[in-house]
């Protein structure tokens, strides 16, 4: 039976690591969240952030646009945001109403502040291993590898899926940590074969069981980031799954991550730490600049 | 026997290619070479760039700089290369002589100008799949696989070598090419069997016939970049070698690139196609924007 990593309390004693930092720093770390329309998943998550931004010490902004917000208005809140000095993190909450083009609020954002990590001077920065902000699921896979793994250089680590949010800035951050680092995706042959290869198997695809316990090789470390909701047992509930068969790969991996519960909790603590990072740098530079 | 890959006929095709497309274009790109101090390599080749430049079609601006050039006049100059209407492309011939900070200013560079693809802002489009300049190597291994191999969906490709210039864009474009993606490097284990499983090996590690012949599964494909000089039979003569033993490799492989000759000519013409594409997107632009 392979060891389940239970998320919530890793990201608990993130949270606290944050919170004791946080209360050494001769300024507070803000954060604002931008929400625009009434998606009820949204509001939730939005306000989950809020209250973890509080407990943290951090000061949290909450800007609620109506769905009906322009283009134009959204990008002047963006680089009001960017323009204040009391704002080091900055989220843009998605998806955006369709009227909105996302690409360019995204690019809107000042890259020191983006600790979603979505802008593309921070995907060249982790491409060409240079400090930035890193989208936040990616960072809380590689925190968790580190905490169980220790050095994981010269392990094969597979990455099945290949999203600019999830597999390719996890496949980065593998690179980072000495893997050899296979990108799987699907267009894929023989992948049961290539999973089997992983010493560290990352499923980020979106589909859910695809992967089967026979083709994970035993005690792999193996970290679902899937999310899919199916129909449950009984008629008219779902429930989620994972991109893992977690009952079957559970009895052959040796660590293993759950769904949920797994490293689904880890990414309002990555944010935080995205926001304690962005908010740290700014406020260095900052100081030399002025020094 | 394997099928060699003869690159100075490839270069040679696609560098008539994009005359015959120049000669199409109501304006003529234009190309700056910047280069600092006089490393007697680097003369060669940026005279060589000078020449094929006009020979395409291209207008040809030389800088060159005395080896004491303080990092503000260089600063200076790309800032005014950037403003330069005539100009669609900048390159800074590197290494800088060693008082100069290299990477502050490859930031300097326009993106938009940037044809040797070294900007942040280019990896970060590189690795989010968005348009933008592509390093010239990397290019070139992809125009050769492209010619031979059309479709590469589903094929496996091991790039050894992860470094930023070369093995991670050559990583990113074999991913877009729908292929399953293997970075390999010098804290692989059991290297020799990970290359076994290339359908597409690129080597692109620095070391001089590293790769042996029984590595290469039969029939695949390999591009060698490395160009490494090593004492050669004669006393005191040297000579070019790549990365991968190619009198082994050419009796196992179906299709190789020597060195000297394969990836190697390449590199100026992709230089031309980058210049070429940067030229397009920038008249674009300004037609749209004066429209």
């Amino acid at each position: 039976m392979a060891d389940i990593i239970d998320g919530k309390i890793f990201a608990e004693s993130l949270r606290a690591g944050i919170a004791a930092e946080v209360a050494t720093l001769a300024f507070t770390p803000g954060l604002a969240v931008v929400l625009v329309g009434d998606d009820p998943a949204s509001k939730v998550y939005v306000a989950n952030k809020a209250r973890q931004t509080v407990e943290v010490g951090m000061r949290s902004f909450e800007h609620r646009l109506p769905a009906e917000t322009t283009q134009a208005d959204l990008l002047a809140l963006v680089q009001a945001l960017n323009a204040d000095a009391a704002v080091h993190g900055i989220l843009v909450q998605l998806p955006l109403p369709k009227h909105l083009n996302t690409e360019a609020i995204i690019a809107a954002i000042s890259p020191a502040k983006d600790v979603d990590g979505l802008t593309v001077t921070n995907a060249g920065l982790l491409a060409n291993g240079l400090p930035g902000l890193v989208p936040c699921t990616p960072l809380g896979c590689i925190l968790l590898l580190q905490d169980r793994l220790g050095d994981m250089t010269g392990l094969n680590a597979v990455v099945v899926g290949r999203s600019n949010l999830v597999g390719k800035p996890i496949a980065q951050l593998l690179l980072q940590q000495n893997c050899t680092v296979t990108i799987a995706h699907s267009k894929t042959r023989n992948l049961d074969q290539i999973c089997k290869t992983a010493d560290i198997l990352i499923a980020a695809v979106g589909r859910s069981e695809l992967i089967k316990g026979n083709w994970i090789k035993p005690g792999a470390t193996v970290i679902d980031v899937g999310i899919n909701r199916v129909p449950a047992a009984e008629p008219g509930k779902t429930k989620l799954v994972g991109d893992v068969a977690f009952s079957e790969a559970v009895q052959v991996a040796g660590i293993i991550t759950p769904v949920p519960g797994g490293v689904g909790p880890m990414t309002i603590a990555c944010l935080l730490r995205n926001a304690l990072t962005a908010a740290k740098r700014i406020e260095t530079t900052l100081e030399k600049e002025l020094s």
